[in-house]
């Protein structure tokens, strides 16, 4: 893949207040303001707000997928609640789910909240029949939880989107030192 | 949900020898205790002893929900031995499972000993058809263990019923303190 | 069983080029190194190399059990590129998952890399249809990362056996000690 062209990153705010546009995106924009912040590639943010349906969920993960986009990150909709199903969608559409984001992720909220166990969010890689796969991460709804959790994964992200023939992403090392395991 | 009502909370022993009476349930009236102790909310608690058969703990865990239980807690069969399937059934009648709980009770197991990674406990949502949800929480079998493991979650769990539609439940503050995030 | 027959213990190295004579098998050695070093009963090591390919895998992992291996240890195809497979084959061929395993394994070498959070490696049981099951353990490629996990889980290992109707197993003290609840 081409360094030239910025990476293509997937930004989706689940909600279905937001989608009917009775209430403010902020998840998205947050999300948007980490990634400025801990990547020092430049990228290209693909933005998508899609209500609380895990058809419409699934489907806007594959579309930024086939957009070229190997990173996807999603904000909302990882609680317990009946109506709480990007969790569903996510795993749905991964052929390969990765337990230690979640579990890493759950680790580092539980420092600030008991209720950190609440979230189910998780992480997994969707492969398209054709081309590269896109890692998927499950955020938090709050601004403020979302910059907690992805700091916490993203010095992994780089190589795993290495991994799965992604674009060549590098950080701003004086937020996040990306870990590449030396070469054999 | 009248908060006049007592809060209606299941207690869910499985064990073969327990069932068949040659075996004293000690695992049933430790986790009343722990409710007695780390609740200021009055409940009313609908006890269940069950062999080790995946039907029939699945039986169990649906009607004490439809008995209108929005918790529901088990104790004993979440081992590795052919017979310990309360976590598989526990899986098969939840739409929701919650990792954040059978993470954080294995990781305070882990500080007592090191066969804490043995148990496959879990707790998930169990919604029925209609009305609100149960969350099912696997508990050990070992009366000192399920205390140890309840005491970890428990911060969370008043605020997980609340989103499931459950009765709002209150702590004794000295010895559990339940956390909600403010309103916005 | 008689605990005079060496302990059967099943060694896989999953690889492409291992298993094609490309590049030698460092994995099978550094696992058959470990066991050595911490069991002190006498053990038969049964080595096999698999290329990533899951239906071979399973193929081995039953094999294996049915040999008589209680315990079974992979090393490699645990990343998240498409043609690592062996956390898919495992849990193909295994009826209970061990999650603890998985969680203990990726926190001990989060101490060391970040990209421990990329390794899916999980632990399960697998259950002929007749006969002792077999605990199967998935650890990473690199030799180093090999010892790290499996020190970590290995106290829980025997006792996990013993409940799976294997061989009772003993360890250096020195280096593991084995953990068994008392017996009540």
């Amino acid at each position: 893949m081409s360094n030239d062209a910025p990476a293509k990153i997937g930004l989706v705010t689940v909600s279905d207040r937001a989608s009917r546009g009775e209430y403010e995106d902020r998840g998205g924009p947050a999300m948007k303001a980490c990634l400025a912040e801990f990547l020092s590639t430049p990228f290209e943010a693909l933005s998508r707000i899609v209500p609380d349906e895990q058809p419409l969920i699934e489907a806007v993960l594959k579309e930024l997928t086939l957009q070229g986009c190997s990173l996807i990150v999603t904000t909302g909709g990882t609680g317990p609640a009946r109506r709480d199903v990007t969790v569903e969608a996510t795993e749905a559409v991964c052929q390969k789910m990765m337990p230690g984001f979640g579990e890493l992720m759950r680790q580092v909220s539980l420092e600030k909240v008991p209720t950190a166990i609440l979230s189910r969010q998780e992480a997994g890689i969707h492969f398209p029949e054709e081309g590269p796969g896109a890692l998927i991460v499950n955020l938090p709804g709050s601004p403020k939880a979302i910059r907690e959790c992805l700091i916490a994964v993203f010095p992994a992200i780089p190589y795993c989107v290495d991994l799965i023939e992604g674009p060549y992403l590098e950080t701003n090392e004086d937020v996040v030192v990306a870990f590449r395991p030396k070469k054999k």
